[in-house]
């Protein structure tokens, strides 16, 4: 069994467990640090853990993708894979720390106005005080109640909001630090009751444009929104308008319909916008690597004995 | 009893409800903006609710001093009250919830270089990722386990950190949320076992540069340090020195020992150094305010019947 593996943070830590659990299921690995560095040999592997779309759209012979991401509708497109059965599985559970703590950061930074303070001191400026909110007594909405949505309600909890609800497809979790779950169905009800909403949903046919214009509408004025999620969930103009009215209190983006955004984009010059270049998970932080191979090495030991995948992709849902 | 109370962010609710304690306990109350806006015939006023230490200075009927902060070092000089028998309470208790969500935010921003990629969306660029650091297993040092140190510990818990120290001058608090409190004489063993430290101290001899340049010496590289108590707390210059050489992680200061932070200063050209102007704790945020007038109005009721009042100064401590 080949293994390939593509990702050019890992370290010899890393790289020791991963041969150690793929020599236990009877595998070689090769570790590349690019799709471009992959020799010949390794071009019918298995196993692909890493971003290895070029072989899949070629290998006949891949049988499980292990992807070091949360989201995957990048490989759910038609012809990604040369084996339309090959297995896919995600790795939820390794993001939800550090986009919670991402979730957390921009919501105060926006609520506390220091991106003002901030950009007044770039200029060497005392700035007077402006207005503060606070999640102390706010309304918080969670659009997607996987780990990131779980990992954040913890967090919130202990700023002592109002409340913190929870919308998911099944309106069904079992994570206590939601006062309560409902189903996406309610949306258009709780929308009007919200002073943070917080978007951490996949992109699938459902969650496409959720966030419309008129449901923009729906949220109260000096409301905040945030999206960790994925930039097709956002109707952009119509924030953007919203956000340029001064109607909502701000808004933090980290994901867009078009990644990398462009420079030209109207999304960089719209008042009270906090963009941050899809950065909220990514594996610099030692954790989010850590527990991205030691999922993946779990998972492996269970492909070794021919036993169910943790976090295997649903193709149906997309996610 | 002639009661001032000195404050322009007042609404209509607050002084309803510091007259209606008033009159029950046999007061009048005269609201001013500023202390230039103050009629002579409340020149000698009994209390004070604000910052009116021009009237301290002459009025020797001033019987109590009602501070709306929580640092009263600025009228603990001698000369500011022309009685000296005069009562001085602080407003410990209304400034937690602030001061501490501002404490996460900074030490967000800066772990996970939000003010990098805020700084990078200003000039419309797509910044590449850099390296995140994580409240996740960080160890955590309060130096101030006052009401502000509480808070603190109580949000950052649900950070999951390796571990939260307090330190105080008893070494004693029973607040939960701390791992463990210690004496004020172990800071040198505690320092370099630091991944963030955060300082809430009033001003007073002993806090006075605490965090001297050898102390500085003793943090961890890549450590980080919130400010949020007094600026004489800190050795600014050892401070920039080590920012400078990059051998810190960062620092956020929202006090300073010179407020406000001239144009020229040192400061505000320091390498990932986060300066806020003393707003961590400011009375826009209604909570803050809310929770400060409810306090007074307790205190006023004990002062009407003659019981001793809530957050009482110890001139000899300073707090």
């Amino acid at each position: 069994m080949k293994i390939l593996v593509i990702n050019r943070l890992l370290e010899e830590e890393h790289k020791e467990l991963i041969r150690k659990h793929a020599a236990e299921a009877g595998g070689t690995v090769l570790f590349a640090d690019s799709e471009d560095d992959i020799p010949a040999d390794y071009e019918d592997c298995e196993v692909i853990y890493g971003f290895g779309m070029k072989n899949a759209v070629r290998n006949k012979n891949l049988k499980w993708f292990a992807a070091p991401s949360v989201g995957v509708d990048f490989i759910m497109k038609p012809g990604v894979f040369a084996n339309e059965n090959c297995l896919i599985t995600n790795s939820s559970g390794a993001y939800g720390v550090t986009i919670a703590e991402h979730i957390i950061a921009v919501s105060l930074m926006m609520m506390r106005k220091l991106d003002y303070s901030y950009r007044e001191s770039l200029s060497r400026n005392w700035s007077s005080p402006v207005p503060q909110r606070s999640l102390k007594d706010s309304r918080i909405l969670v659009l997607g109640t996987g780990d990131i949505g779980c990992c954040f309600a913890r967090r919130a909890r202990a700023f002592e909001p109002e409340s913190i609800t929870g919308v998911s497809r099944s309106g069904i979790c079992s994570e206590p630090a939601f006062d309560s779950v409902k189903k996406i169905s309610s949306l258009d009800e709780l929308l009007p009751e919200t002073d943070l909403l917080v978007m951490s949903l996949p992109d699938t046919p459902e969650t496409r444009n959720i966030l419309s214009r008129e449901r923009i509408a729906l949220l109260p004025d000096d409301s905040f929104v945030v999206n960790v999620g994925r930039g097709s969930a956002v109707d952009e103009d119509a924030l953007c308008d919203s956000l340029d009215e001064g109607r909502l209190g701000g808004a933090a983006l980290d994901v867009f319909r078009n990644e990398p955004l462009s420079g030209d984009s109207r999304l960089w010059k719209t008042n009270n916008l906090l963009i941050t270049p899809h950065v909220a998970g990514n594996l610099t932080l030692k954790h989010t690597l850590d527990t991205n191979v030691r999922m993946f090495c779990e998972n492996l030991e269970k492909y070794g004995k021919g036993l169910p995948l943790n976090n295997l992709i649903d193709r149906n849902k997309g996610y």
